[in-house]
């Protein structure tokens, strides 16, 4: 195993890419824009980083940026830089620096963004990784097989704690396997963290008792550092199987501490996504940003999903999700369950199954559940016939002649 | 005083814009895509976000990014959403989740990016702001009036710890007011920070000892929240005067707890920005971003320095620096100094101080003081000396005549 730090980039210059990136990897290693006395042959050995490989692709005739150099052409190239580990020590942090610092405002890009990165093994042995994983979320809610058939509480924010419980009821009775505060829910004067967390546990609890199924709720625990840690305590103290925090609010040395403390699996929400993503030359692709929060310790991990009522398209919906299932070591895979969510119902089950190729999944629909014609209770059965379809290779509409509930629900889709 | 959070945003859209933003309005806070049983229109009253104001710009042809739906025409506009502070509780985490969560994804807009915040007293009353800020940074300096004059080691990386405490040795002969480590240094296997630290603060003392000048020199803390911790404390012990973190790679957990922590000034490096704000109608200002970092608890910002040599146009470098100069609140001001780098040399410093109206920044050069014909003293002298000339009206040029330092500068910038 190497002891360097792999980055592979998209880049877009209207300079020599060769030229550009070697400003890049000095920029981001012992270089800079003049000639400084001590950037010796023997430290730009030990410390520079190094162009892997440099492989050119389409030019195009405007600059994706502005800001940049210009020019005639813009030469498209996808690059790999390497630096020796011995740069900054096995730090999450610090490789945030490091792979993803500065370098967005060189004046040589008009467009760069961050594809992948490769870590080596030291740092799978300082950080945590996820605690529970697929195996341990199934394991915590009962789910054998299958998604996780799930849901998002809605209104977002303005319920009061007993009319949280009261649809945590509706949704429990419907047979659903999980639920999650909304990003925006918080500690609000009018539903405060801790009177919601009590009303929607005592029905889980309740359920529980009833069923022998607990479901799976995500609090939202998001705050400052002692706020988080004293509501994951009161989540495991009620009974609770599952905490949320939102990665872009939190920080990696917030979730750092959060994992340290966890007892329970950490449901990473990813809101802010479209900042960091949305131009397709600029900022991170989910492949590398994901991999410091699953080293960091998330169990669960967004990835909009087919046909979203979101801006991203599928393909790259698919890419995510693949990734999130992808061993980062030997020894500490790492592997976060991928929650496919925005605009999902009967209808994505089977194209979501066959690009993915399993059901390792967390299916979170909103509309799909609660707008089904005959009630939540329909829509979570829908969901699921819908799943069972599609991991039995049966087409949607056969099923849905022997199963009423997918029927009203692709019914109800068509019109 | 309001118990609203205020935010202004740029947004483009193919759509009616008064139907793009409420749509935005209702995904930030009760609605959803679909009408849900639960949001009564008490509920929408109490908790809706509302729009409080939609400006036209003008109309582009084409959509600024993918994803969006299609039009003839792209409507630019600004509008500015509020929210009732009730809805999340006074916390910077959530904040962020509220006013830049999922709404930069939104098929709706082909661009969004967030320009301004403006909170309520709750938050002034919630979190720390700088603990020095300007007036505390010239008092530990010893730098009563004009800017800080200071640089960065360089090489970045590679440097031994001794290599460290003799490039800061020249410096501090050189009469240099301000060092700071480069955010690529860490805590590497040959510059390990304890050793780093415990060089160039023996470096620092001697040269107090000697000479009364206590040298501000910005220790680079940034790690998992023990190891900053840990490394403030040493520090602090050895008489150091400043602590630097980044902020991208730290995150707002991270740098509050640090806040709660710190004894000394944090110095707040912001590399990582260009993937947050490099287009220009997607993702963060600086006005906006940066006050969640003063808030926190961040001293010194950096705003890049005009002329930079990176991608930012000038213009913007000055409405970030005024930005950080401006009140947040009456009895919690929170102003953060800014820090000029970036291409900085003797030629800046008029139109710079002329652009803000005064000299309360760290001006830090590199190339300015190191590839001074007559050495770092010269170097630093001829900032010194341009800064003079423009605090007191004299042009550059005429100062030069009978300042020695400056002149060779200038002859040497001309080449």
């Amino acid at each position: 195993m190497s002891d360097r730090i792999y980055a592979r980039y998209l880049v877009e210059t209207a300079d020599d890419p060769r030229r550009a990136v070697e400003v890049m990897a000095g920029e981001q290693s012992s270089g800079t824009f003049v000639a400084v006395p001590g950037e010796t042959p023997e430290l730009k050995a030990r410390a520079g980083a190094r162009v892997e490989r440099l492989t050119p692709l389409e030019d195009v005739p405007a600059p994706s940026l502005p800001g940049a150099k210009k020019g005639t052409a813009y030469h498209r190239c996808e690059v790999e830089l390497s630096w020796p580990i011995a740069n900054l020590g096995p730090s999450l942090p610090n490789l945030v620096a490091t792979v993803a610092g500065n370098l967005f405002e060189l004046q040589q890009f008009s467009g760069l963004r961050i594809l992948d990165i490769d870590l080596p093994p030291a740092f799978a042995a300082r950080y945590q990784g996820p605690q529970f994983g697929i195996e341990g979320t199934r394991r915590l809610s009962g789910v054998a097989s299958g998604p996780l058939i799930g849901t998002i509480v809605k209104p977002s924010v303005g319920l009061s704690p007993e009319g949280t419980a009261d649809l945590v009821e509706v949704l429990a009775k419907g047979g659903i396997d999980f639920i999650k505060d909304d990003e925006l829910q918080a500690d609000g004067e009018y539903c405060p963290f801790e009177a919601r967390a009590r009303a929607v546990m005592a029905v889980i609890d309740r359920h529980a008792d009833a069923t022998g199924k607990r479901i799976m709720y995500a609090h939202n625990v998001t705050g400052d550092l002692d706020e988080m840690r004293r509501r994951h305590d009161l989540v495991a103290a009620l009974g609770g199987t599952c905490i949320m925090a939102s990665l872009n609010s939190v920080g990696l040395v917030g979730m750092i501490e959060l994992r340290r403390h966890a007892q329970l699996p950490i449901h990473a929400h990813r809101n802010g996504w479209g900042y960091l993503s949305r131009h397709p030359l600029l900022g991170w692709s989910y492949p590398a940003w994901s991999k410091l929060w699953r080293l960091a310790g998330a169990d669960h991990m967004h990835v909009n999903g087919l046909r979203n009522k979101f801006s991203e398209p599928d393909d790259s919906v698919i890419v995510s999700a693949k990734s999130l299932q992808t061993p980062m070591f030997d020894d500490r895979p790492c592997i976060a369950m991928p929650v496919f969510s925005s605009g999902q119902a009967a209808g994505q089950a089977g194209d979501t199954y066959r690009a993915l190729g399993n059901a390792d999944l967390i299916y979170a629909a909103g509309g799909g559940i609660m707008a089904h014609p005959g009630g939540a209770a329909a829509g979570v059965a829908s969901l699921r016939q819908a799943w069972d379809a599609a991991m039995s290779g049966v087409a949607l509409t056969e099923h849905a002649r022997s199963h009423r509930e997918l029927e009203v629900a692709l019914e109800a889709l068509a019109r």
